[in-house]
């Protein structure tokens, strides 16, 4: 194993910061800590990458954000934020929509490592990437799971997904479906299906979630919806896991005469504040986008001043009333 | 008035691109031309600026886009394209959201001044900014008339007025309303609104403008929506200068109980993917967003390559059927 910075501190006898000066020049050292540093250097044959070099130098000013793509709503309004923000910080943006394009996001790290931008703020979907298991790297992820390292900001999925299955069995349905991205990648919007299915099981009710990678296009998503209907000619009740899905669902169970809400409840995730203005029939699970976009950076700047921060910052949803969830006149 | 680099040139007989040469010490140069150069220099007391520099100076391979908020589904998506084109030809890109800020528009732009950014690709909306009124800067207008050198794309505004309000009147609309932008910002979009008060005044009918700020929040919106029903309980057709708009106002027409198309025909303009994804129903005029981003790189790497561009490009709009738009069972 290459030996790393700590090792370097440890055999010198001096804290991380003082190796990182000494590698970067910066701050007052006596010699004879340049000189004991250097020796450990030496005898551990170190050899300083660009993320320990990274640590004490000069900054850019430029916060990277990998997102799927800001043509989604739900990552345009979080992106719109956070680039507002940033701004009013100091900072300007780099912006990549990263959708089905990997080597795009290990691209964005690279540039990171190599010290063309201060941090970045990560929401992408792919998978495989080996640059982001460097430690301390000043990275904040929204809705995913990078590596034990990297802190995470979310809305609280497991409720939100706990609360729009639950409204659906209390209005009635016992044939509900239920959307999400691939089981095979880790996100904390998994935790929507776990709440999901959890939720139908404790009613005695059978869980079927259909699998919607999100990488894909328009045309083939109303193609696998159109096939739920296809094979669910029955179904009472969606919960889908994003609004667009929602309202795309909505669509398709119009053309083919359902009444929503009396034939068929819908209820979406997301609830940017386009979709509540464009659509607010449609029952959706309110993320607190901008809560979401202030904690990340928060958690960034943290990072970026070698502050600990929590592994995991989780916040609250509210459900949107609407008329394609509520087949009742109920008031809650 | 201060002297420029052609003044420079013309003094010393040589072409502008040999005076950048000199002040950036780039390619061969005889001594005798630089002496004449710097002579005529002297004797205009010209003072090289950043912009001259920036002529010859190094890549960046950055551009910086600039628009109102790519929270707004036709910017959203336009930014999405254009980042990711810019992405295949090795660009990075700096977004910046302008809604409402025109400090941070000029900011944006004395970062390309000071060689920060390759060049800019703009449409946003703020007035009054002096710096762009350099010459030759590289930068590409969408939808914005900025000054006289600056290139503009933009989807034929004129003939997309023209073509909703003819087909207003055809469904035998007459009592028909128009929503666009503040007059006084010099925007082709401000053709639409002269195609549709030129086709309403060809067929006998009286136009009305109703002025929405672009950059106001969606209450604000929705207060001004509510008061044109108000004033016009008798309408019956709307052409909204973009389809956020024209879904809000289908919202507020279907709380009052009108129906569509029934007694209220709506037409938009915009018809981004999602917005026909999602509301196949409105009848819009589809821009060409692909086609816009397209021009808008070709053209800017014209400027780059300090090539030749057209003043203004203009690309086909097409007309997207929905419910909204067509009363009579119609082929058209």
């Amino acid at each position: 194993m290459r030996p790393k910075l700590e090792d370097v501190a440890k055999l010198a006898n001096v804290s991380k910061t003082t190796v990182s000066r000494v590698l970067n020049k910066r701050g007052y050292l006596s010699q004879e800590t340049i000189d004991k540093v250097e020796a450990a250097m030496k005898e551990l044959n170190y050899q300083p990458n660009t993320v320990a070099r990274q640590l004490y130098n000069k900054k850019t000013n430029l916060i990277g954000l990998i997102f799927p793509t800001v043509a989604n709503p739900f990552f345009g309004e979080l992106v719109a934020i956070l680039e507002n923000e940033l701004y009013q910080r100091g900072y300007k943006v780099i912006i990549g929509n990263s959708m089905n394009n990997r080597r795009k996001e290990t691209d964005y790290l690279n540039q990171l490592l190599s010290e063309q931008v201060d941090g970045l703020i990560v929401g992408a979907h792919n998978q495989g990437i080996e640059e982001y298991r460097y430690e301390h790297l000043p990275i904040v992820a929204i809705d995913r799971v990078m590596n034990e390292d990297i802190p995470i900001i979310e809305s609280d999925n497991y409720f939100g997904g706990k609360q729009a299955t639950q409204l659906l069995i209390d209005q009635g349905a016992k044939v509900i479906l239920h959307t999400n991205g691939p089981a095979d990648l880790d996100t904390p919007a998994m935790r929507r299906r776990k709440a999901y299915e959890d939720t139908m099981q404790e009613h005695g009710l059978v869980p079927e979630t259909v699998v919607v990678d999100f990488n894909i296009t328009y045309e083939e998503k109303q193609q696998i919806f159109q096939k739920i209907f296809d094979e669910h000619p029955n179904v009472e009740g969606i919960f889908a896991s994003n609004d667009v899905d929602a309202m795309m669902l909505y669509q398709i169970a119009q053309q083919r005469q359902y009444r929503v809400p009396e034939d068929l409840l819908i209820v979406g995730y997301d609830g940017t504040t386009l979709m509540r203005t464009l659509f607010p029939d449609l029952t959706t699970i309110v993320q607190p986008i901008r809560e979401i976009a202030l904690q990340a950076i928060q958690t960034l700047e943290k990072r970026l001043a070698k502050r600990e921060t929590a592994k995991e910052y989780i916040c609250p949803v509210q459900l949107h009333h609407g008329k394609t969830g509520f087949k009742k006149q109920t008031t809650i």
